[in-house]
């Protein structure tokens, strides 16, 4: 099996990298630019890359005017801020970056089929699947059936194994594989430290506690000063 | 209704262009530089959205390094040469670029949704059918069908008005809306003028014969040097 995987730089789909680096026979980490504020995640695709001994390419969505088309997300856009909170509420769908996925999915594809790999993997969970359309199950199936279509493909494989399990689940997965956490970014502000209380900071808090795996992420807001649900 | 629509520059798309500019309150014309040698096209692609006062945009799939994962196509790579003859030839399959379509079809959705189109056109045509996959009409409902998923969109429409026409009956169309067809330019080679020769030069001068409408186009080699099947 060779596998392109789209690498983020955050927990899952550092963790997911590890998985098909065991699993394939070769395997390339496809990472994007495409004007967030956590920029900084980046590096840490880099640097897993560099772990895995695996090919690393960065995508600038910035530099090719796509990303420049994409207004309005909090994530991207400097007039909009990053909400706190849980990722269960109504204000966190201004972090949708619109079509993000299946952009960054049908650039994969293409890779794929140029070098020769059968899966593109993603690290889409069960904890985005109510704020974001393009990380549900039924996305994820109808781009799979689309794309073998595109390429004449039927063998086309996305490899989405997180699709049902949560985020604390994703941690154990990690831990057993030997991912280093505290080399993976999840906080959406791109700060020097995570801040603690966006989305993503509080579900990742959460994700070790409820895994009952030691966090060694150091969060500048201390854990008693935001609400975790369980 | 508000379209965004894929232009090369070419006879299809920008007919499309026209047709859409018609009957929409608003069209965004959307051309990509995927490292295609024939890039002169997007000169035609300006040049129609002057033409119709609408938005135009580039977008540079070279700068973000995306077409450099594309290799392998005569369309793009210096080391394969662009075949002569007709479309209907394996020797064809070698203009493949893969995954093309899904990838401009993806962005050009990400721009809908974020300027609140509804609609995004595309002029792929029943002459591509054979050749290339992402052409077909089962591709273009599937794309559709993954996009309404893709961005919780139930109203978008992939507009391919050309799906089940010939060439020929675009060129009646086109000549019907008064497009200027020496501003639009088809040949893969991208020279001073049309070859003549390669597949869509072919099929190009076949188009204007079979609907009987004056072709304006300059070709390198002569009509009686290549054969024209009708």
């Amino acid at each position: 099996m060779r596998a392109v995987v789209i690498v983020s730089g955050g927990l899952d789909s550092v963790t997911l990298a590890h998985d098909l680096a065991r699993r394939a026979n070769a395997v390339h980490l496809l990472s994007f630019d495409y004007g967030q504020k956590h920029r900084k995640e980046l590096t840490f695709a880099k640097h897993a890359a560099e772990r895995l001994g695996a090919r690393w390419t960065l995508i600038d969505l910035q530099a090719s005017g796509i990303s420049q088309l994409l207004t309005g997300s909090a994530l991207t856009d400097n007039t909009v801020s990053i909400p706190d909170g849980h990722y269960a509420e109504e204000t966190m769908k201004v972090t949708i970056v619109p079509n993000r996925n299946a952009v960054m999915l049908a650039i994969a594809c293409a890779a794929a089929s140029s070098e020769g790999a059968d899966v593109v993997g993603a690290a889409v969970h069960a904890g985005d699947h109510f704020i974001y359309p393009d990380c549900r199950p039924e996305f994820i199936r109808s781009f799979e059936a689309m794309e073998r279509l595109a390429m004449d493909m039927p063998s086309l494989t996305i490899e989405a194994p997180f699709l049902g399990k949560t985020k604390a689940e994703i941690v154990t997965i990690g831990s057993e594989l030997g991912v280093p956490f505290d080399e993976t970014w999840s906080c959406y502000k791109g700060g020097d430290l995570h801040c603690g209380t966006c989305g993503t900071c509080v579900e990742r808090r959460e994700a070790f506690q409820v895994a009952g795996v030691t966090d060694p992420t150091r969060y500048l807001e201390s854990p008693s000063a935001v609400e975790v649900s369980g």
